[in-house]
């Protein structure tokens, strides 16, 4: 059916944000070579085929954890006010996100792409700029994927990560009454970049600089993963996971929370002043609670964890960007500076 | 940026083609519970961590082979025509189409899907039934994935095929003039099933019920791949993809004649006599060449490969479905009887 391609009326990717003019729509022909250009499809250990072939072929040895996110135009971002680097790196970052939360060392990726009929060659490149920039950083291999038209501008990517060094992988499960709730990175800051943007577009981000760039440039926390990882390694291995849709949504799945019999809990201390003062600050001016903000929170991606209490020193030590957040308990409840927060929830693609 | 959902207007999910009537819109828990009625998350041997935590854990000792790929409504189907289970069938095989070519023997697969808000429960049962089925028949296990609104409904699938007992993996390289080329199963069929339901719709399949089966309900070739495989463990590997363009475009890309100094070519003997005789009687109620149409294919999902000659006898014996259908010549040109069809393109999304 591939003929039948549908007529697209979407412009937004052809209009930069930042103030950037692009030109020329692209040919298969263009993407292909601008992809070789910003992905060398060089060799790595482990990948004994790269892309342009019906599969690729993965020789790893090792085990594998494997993720794969959707990030759609107008849902997960918007050309308006998102860079088309922003968008390139962002759509990469919150799937490596996923590997960092499992304590994998990131590998390769593939991705598919479907683009509007009205995305320019010029806005192409910088969208994979971005994301390849990234891929450098971390030695992610592109490996495959596909190329479609779409109405809207969309990025599927799936990650690989390889155990590092025997450490095993950690999981979400494990926690237990009288263990440590720690996070690595921010929360609520994301958030706070997505009200000012969505309101005041680009130029939120001269009065919001460290919200917009926490929403437009997440920062996946790798090493802090393998650290985790190793710590795991010969002691009772700590639960972690990345908080993509708040921590209010996100902290009963770490604990295992839903459907369980005798479902765990946590008590939380979570004063204001440990908030990023830009959270603080907009919620002063438009009378919210910063506490409930960060709490909400969505496209933190930050690690979220709980291990023995006799873990957290060498964590500490180890881990600069680590805090404490509060403690598991076996009540059932989530409770924030004593207030219980059950019925605060994070976001939800389905919910009305 | 996951609250700034788009609006949709899109009703077509909620219309089934086949005369059903559905009703409820889907929660994401209706979701989540309906997958795993669809896809129970059991154990398997080499997948140590199914879904449901960041990420899925692999423990394969084997290599893997991986394919993604994009299926977006209004682009690769039509709702207004095609069943939900129909949909969700082809979405997962065309990826498994990629794991034949390789020679690969399916494992698991991550499937991405955005939804509209217009989807209705049933709608997506009969959508989940349609894939379940199929991954049921191949034992293909569904380790993880992303849930998302879209304005359009989009599927992409990323899949994962082990090395069947050391047989190595196919790839399309290694075609030497004087090599067979070889079909297994149709070509153009599909095509015609194309043309038959964009113009009639669902109505089409009382008259064209073989070439509607081929565009809706594509079978991949898992085990002509498998032996395949196996035929070139002691031998030179046969080269080998699935075709999904177009022979025309596709049967290029087997013979690596891009950017080739002294690219190879072909000589294709294919009679019309030999095509489907809907896509022959299609052709003489609508002036169109069968031959070209059958070159010009699309959405065959049939397997294109080459040999050495001495193995094509034991090839024939082993896959039924095989039919030669030219031999590599060293030419730089793609003749079939007798004409040169270089200048005949298959799809290009895009193409002008």
């Amino acid at each position: 059916m591939s003929e039948a391609t549908s007529q697209t009326t979407n412009q937004a990717a052809s209009q930069g944000a930042g103030g950037k003019k692009y030109g020329q729509l692209v040919s298969e022909e263009a993407i292909l070579k601008s992809l070789d250009r910003y992905f060398p499809n060089h060799q790595k250990e482990g990948i004994a085929l790269g892309r342009g072939d019906d599969c690729c072929l993965l020789t790893s040895t090792k085990p594998l954890a494997v993720s794969s996110d959707l990030f759609i135009e107008d849902v997960h971002f918007r050309t308006a006010y998102a860079t088309a680097e922003e968008i390139g790196h962002k759509a990469l970052a919150c799937n490596i996100s996923d590997l960092a939360a499992s304590g994998a060392r990131p590998l390769c990726f593939t991705m598919n792409l479907g683009l509007p009929s009205s995305v320019e060659r010029g806005w192409l490149n910088d969208f994979f700029s971005g994301m390849g920039a990234l891929a450098s950083r971390y030695s992610v291999a592109l490996v495959g994927g596909d190329l479609s038209k779409s109405s809207k501008l969309l990025v599927s990517v799936t990650v690989f990560g390889e155990e590092n060094s025997r450490t095993g992988f950690l999981t979400r499960g494990g926690s237990l009454p009288g263990d440590v709730l720690f996070v690595v990175g921010t929360v609520g800051l994301a958030r706070t970049g997505l009200h000012v943007m969505e309101k005041d577009g680009r130029q939120a981000a001269s009065s919001w600089p460290h919200a917009c760039k926490a929403l437009l440039s997440p920062e996946p926390k790798v090493d802090a993963g393998l650290i985790l990882a190793r710590a795991g390694q010969n002691a009772r291995p700590p639960a972690l996971m990345d908080v993509s849709d708040g921590l209010a949504r996100d902290l009963p799945r770490l604990l295992g929370m839903q459907g369980e019999k005798h479902p765990l809990g946590a008590e939380l201390l979570l004063p204001a002043g440990a908030l990023h003062r830009e959270v603080v600050e907009w919620c002063r001016q438009n009378g919210r609670n910063p506490v409930h903000e960060a709490l909400l929170g969505g496209d933190d991606y930050c690690l979220l964890g709980s291990c023995a209490p006799d873990m957290l020193q060498s964590l500490h030590a180890a881990i600069p960007e680590l805090w404490e957040l509060g403690v598991v308990t076996d009540s059932g409840h989530i409770m924030c500076n004593n207030e219980c927060i059950d019925d605060l929830h994070g976001f939800d693609h389905f919910s009305a």
